[in-house]
């Protein structure tokens, strides 16, 4: 069993958490917080062993919420560490702490690239990340494009390069204080925006162009994709790709998927946990071929996508040497759209 | 003088109406209007006539609004009507009214194409608008887009392909009733959008491909445009072919222009009626050229952006020849970015 712990808990550290208790060869060793909040007390009604800082003990045992020792307590413990603090946290945390004790990490796309040995995509490049000690797994949007480019290549169609086009949620949605209300926000006002340098990390010659803007939602980034392909293709092919290749998952409008809120309803109706839906939600009947170009649509849930890349990266780092077997056991143990299933 | 009627007093047709007021060489003779709303009282105020329907004639008179006349009188003492009518309800009055009139219209980009003789952009084709008796205005997005194909076209930067990725906004600020709230509706959940064939009913063979989503927004709809030129150009013989054309603006992001309610708040500021930007938002600092390839990002002020188009168009039916007489009598008269302004 590998042994995990959580560093960090909030919209990313408590889905991986969750996410890490789901499956048969991981224990979730405890979660690290900072605050005896709602959410440390969903992380203790849940039973999980909850590790704060020295400075903070006194107010957990105010707030009725018992701790189980320190970060390095938490840390001693683990075979590998997942770490989901705020950006630039975990790379305090690598020198201060993770470094000092004989324990692997997996850090988020927030960090820069150089805190690990290797930036991640289960789909993409697993096989560089086997028994490497710290991985990071790459932020939502490039996870969801590495995820296309992972298909694309799968299957046999080369790309010639990649042109992505990124309508940003605003904020999650419990981060009331951030915008835009009515507005759109170019994100950077310059091109191109650091997605195309983020997915280069992984798959480092890749021919990308990503521009970037910001809106009043707080529910999924949303992609125009446009990619050439160094061959012509059929749609069919291309549907085919997209259709085989876990974590993409198609839904067609004539089942009435319009709009990014109504998958979301589909994943509270089947009952997913938050109603999240981890995989790349592609709108089928957007996915269009002329000649070598292809465009589609597609929508992603920042608040799970990368859930199931962390999953991969904790087994790529103890040493599980078969990315497909990775891949399928994380894709079960959530319930999500793996090869041969379309939605809708 | 040029007698202007206008049909329909909704979020474009009373801007048309302000603005034939504000023109040397025409008069507005009037506006008709179904309603004796907030509207029509402000109409009253700035000394307008006004038309209504006879089935609403005492309804009018209880509002204390005094009526003109019926559509059938206004049309009457008009040389041209400006129709600015709900979708569809512009043919309507074509078959009713305008055919049994001497009177020549414009109508909006709502109404289909074969409501008039000819699509209408004053850069790019108003020539071909001279004399006609019914021309159509192409529709706000579609505007924005054949502004940037005239100027390529314009200053010898020849286009081979267009694509245009568009983030629609989802209602005007008045329209309480529609959405999308926190959400983003394929729109359609299909490609291309109907932007494409719509520009192609000014330039029929330009090579285009259009996608659009809804978002809640009410300011502007946002442009990601994608141009392969047929020759490679430098970003300088860009920038000074969007600097140097008529009603496109550039703002930098130097001068804290990161956002479009930036740019319209900095319209409000400058005293500009109703803080429209009837110019295409192009956000300098996206400007970006690689190789053929050419990437921007522009807002488009849907309330106002088809106003300066309309006036032109007024005159091209009207028999005037030449397009940049009018063309800068207009934007003069709006207070329009006209050649050679840069913004910031």
């Amino acid at each position: 069993m590998i042994r995990v712990a959580v560093v960090g808990y909030g919209t990313i550290g408590k889905r991986i958490a969750d996410a890490v208790a789901k499956q048969r060869d991981m224990v979730l060793v405890g979660i690290a917080k900072t605050k005896p909040d709602y959410a440390a007390l969903s992380a203790a009604r849940k039973g999980y062993r909850i590790f704060a800082p020295k400075s903070e003990l006194e107010r957990f045992a105010k707030a009725g919420i018992e701790v189980s020792g320190t970060i390095d307590d938490l840390v001693e413990e683990a075979d590998i560490v997942v770490d989901a603090t705020p950006k630039g946290v975990g790379a305090t945390n690598r020198a201060e702490v993770y470094d000092k004790h004989d324990v692997k990490a997996v850090f988020q796309g927030g960090e820069k690239p150089s805190v690990a040995e290797v930036s991640f995509n289960a789909l993409a490049n697993y096989d560089e990340a086997v028994n490497k000690r710290y991985i990071r797994v790459v932020s939502c949007n490039t996870t969801a494009i590495l995820r296309i480019v992972a298909a694309m290549r799968l299957w046999g169609l080369e790309l010639e390069k990649l042109r992505v086009f990124i309508a940003r949620r605003g904020a999650d949605p419990k981060e009331y204080g951030r915008g835009p209300i009515n507005d759109v926000v170019l994100d950077p006002p310059a091109v191109p925006s650091h997605h195309a340098d983020d997915v280069r990390t992984v798959v480092p010659n890749l021919d990308i162009v990503t521009m970037a803007v910001a809106i009043p939602t707080t529910i999924a980034h949303i992609h125009f994709l446009h990619a050439t392909l160094k061959d012509r293709v059929s749609r069919d092919q291309v549907v085919e790709a997209l259709y085989r290749t876990p974590r993409i998952a198609l839904f067609e409008s004539r089942y009435g998927f319009k709009s990014v809120a109504q998958v979301i309803e589909w994943a509270r109706d089947i009952g997913r946990l938050r109603g999240d839906v981890p995989e790349n939600i592609v709108f089928l009947d957007t996915v269009d071929v002329r000649g070598r170009e292809l465009f589609l649509v597609m929508a992603v849930h920042q608040e799970s996508i990368v859930i199931p890349e962390n999953i991969d990266a904790i087994r790529a780092a103890m040493g599980i040497r078969n990315a497909w077997s990775s891949i399928r056991a994380t894709d079960e143990s959530l319930g999500l759209v793996s090869e041969g299933k379309r939605y809708g």
